[in-house]
């Protein structure tokens, strides 16, 4: 009997979101849709600029963690923040979400992590991420009992930016797979894939990594190809189970020879794209761990990242067990 | 010339905004839609108790003033924050709306105000609000040349909770009148206008105060009576200009014999009720200071309002000034 569906480690992040023009983007050196890293100086220099926000937790693996645990399914979390105001913020939520959350704080410096999201009217978000507190995290943040009580253990590739975070993966991987386990990942962006491509590569071949989440800019990137047909094509055979979401041209599941299409969930209306593919990702392991087909999955998936979308915020305000059953997905 | 349009103030406090059931509320003995007063103790105990929040600058009077330079003119803001992270949020959000605030924050303690507020299925809010530094608002925090140089001086009756606020509105009362300026407040809450019945009544009896802002249970409160046509009938009687907003059942404004009848601005869907009269009061402040008729006033309250109502948190995501173009009530 397991513990938890489904374990997440990341990147612990205070989200501060605002809405800005295009303009903004381009006057502040701001890469469109991206993840920029940014250092103190800069996060002052842009929060200076920036207009009201609001302040959320968020964190692209914490988003899927609370994402699972809105379904209903059991989800733990290993993330590092320190002993502040928004570090406070951030363990309140994520374990009010119903997320197991026990990792050490940092007492002192540096601070908990925050990323200035800037939102345009088209629904695009622009990230400018301090790391501040995650660039201590490592593997002896990894806790053995949990990672070999999770049916699957999921990480961001943005964790290859901070310098420890990839020897906590590595040995995470060893106590999931000795467990019985598997491992997954996201690529979490196109930019972050052109800095480790070789590492994510090595990843995946190795069987360090059986679940694979990318977008579509993603899998191009992996593979260095403007031909999605390509991307997928390799990513077949590169993952036991690979998941390519491609917006509201919906996504594909792939293992071996199964493929699973799936449409986009109808929305309303783009308010703020920050958090669709942590949710989705949330949506497909709440399916997977609990048996269901890979079309099954990809709707739980799907449904997940509608509802995040159609918000301000990385994080559901609503229940997405209850959208599932709305939708038809799931039994009340 | 006048420096500003609009001067607000009020108790600086950021919000920390949730949904609930109203289980939720009754089994934590939080009055449903009012303003609920609590200390440092309960406030640690709620928000154990409280699920994933997210944050978001408020303060009655704090949206108003954000919500006046949302509309293009231009807002000044007293309110008393402390030098800390919260503090940090509630300058940048305010000043980063375009509104002048100067205020000395305190220095160490007591912290900057929050307030819990749970947001039910039906869209109303229940405030749990622990004062921290507002209580330190003094005389000595009027400026008088921001005072003098103001159109219209706007303060919440929420002021009346700590200790020393009132004599800061009664010195800027005098400044304010000294340089032929009008004075206006709202009445805040039903449960405040029971606590300070009688000074509120002097307030504008004595000419203190010029124009009221209340909705249909403030004015019901304000002369303890249960019928609406009475209440507003003293009212008019008791203020130069008074205005009573009903919800979904529009709002009146009296200023000797005219009278101004407007019916509520229409809506998709209420999604959280925070702020809905002080951005009525924004729009209505924004319409007079303008020299606008009663009616268009009322108008622009109503759009400002329906506008904060759609979203989560108490200051308008979009610029109302569009919105107000959007809806004809203002010119391109």
């Amino acid at each position: 009997m397991s513990e938890f569906d489904v374990l997440c480690i990341g990147n612990a992040i205070v989200d501060i979101i605002a809405r800005a023009e295009d303009d903004f983007l381009h006057e502040n050196d701001i890469i469109k849709g991206a993840m920029n890293l940014i250092d103190a100086e800069r996060a002052e220099l842009l929060y200076d600029r920036m207009g009201p926000a609001v302040e959320a937790s968020g964190g692209s693996a914490g988003n899927t963690a609370a994402g699972v645990a809105s379904f209903g399914a059991r989800a733990a979390y290993f993330g590092k923040v320190c002993e502040d105001h928004l570090g406070g913020i951030y363990r309140h939520d994520i374990r009010a979400q119903g997320v197991a959350f026990d990792t050490r704080p940092l007492n002192g410096f540096p601070p908990t992590a925050r990323s200035m999201i800037f939102v345009t009217p088209d629904g695009e978000r622009s990230m400018n991420t301090y790391l501040g507190a995650c660039v201590e995290l490592g593997p002896e943040d990894i806790e053995e009992d949990k990672v070999a009580g999770s049916k699957v253990t999921f990480f961001e590739g943005y964790l290859w930016d901070p310098p420890r975070a990839k020897d906590a993966i590595r040995k995470a991987s060893e106590i999931a797979h000795a467990n019985g386990r598997e491992m997954s990942m996201t690529l979490s962006d196109p930019f972050c894939v052109d800095r480790y491509r070789d590492e994510f590569l090595d990843l995946m071949r190795s069987g360090t990594v059986d679940i694979v989440f990318a977008n579509e800019d993603e899998a191009k990137s992996l593979y260095q190809t403007a031909d999605f047909e390509t991307a997928i094509a390799a990513m077949r055979e590169d993952c036991k189970l690979a998941i390519v979401t491609r917006s509201e041209k919906g996504s594909v599941a792939m293992r071996g020879n199964e493929t699973a299409s799936v449409s986009a969930h109808e929305i309303n209306e783009l308010v703020d794209s920050t958090g669709a593919g942590d949710l989705y990702a949330a949506g497909f392991l709440f399916g997977y761990t609990a048996g269901r087909s890979l079309e099954d999955c990809a709707h739980l998936g799907s449904i997940a990242a509608s509802i995040v979308i159609q918000q301000i915020g990385p994080r559901p305000q609503v229940s997405l067990r209850q959208a599932a059953i709305d939708a038809g997905r799931l039994k009340g």
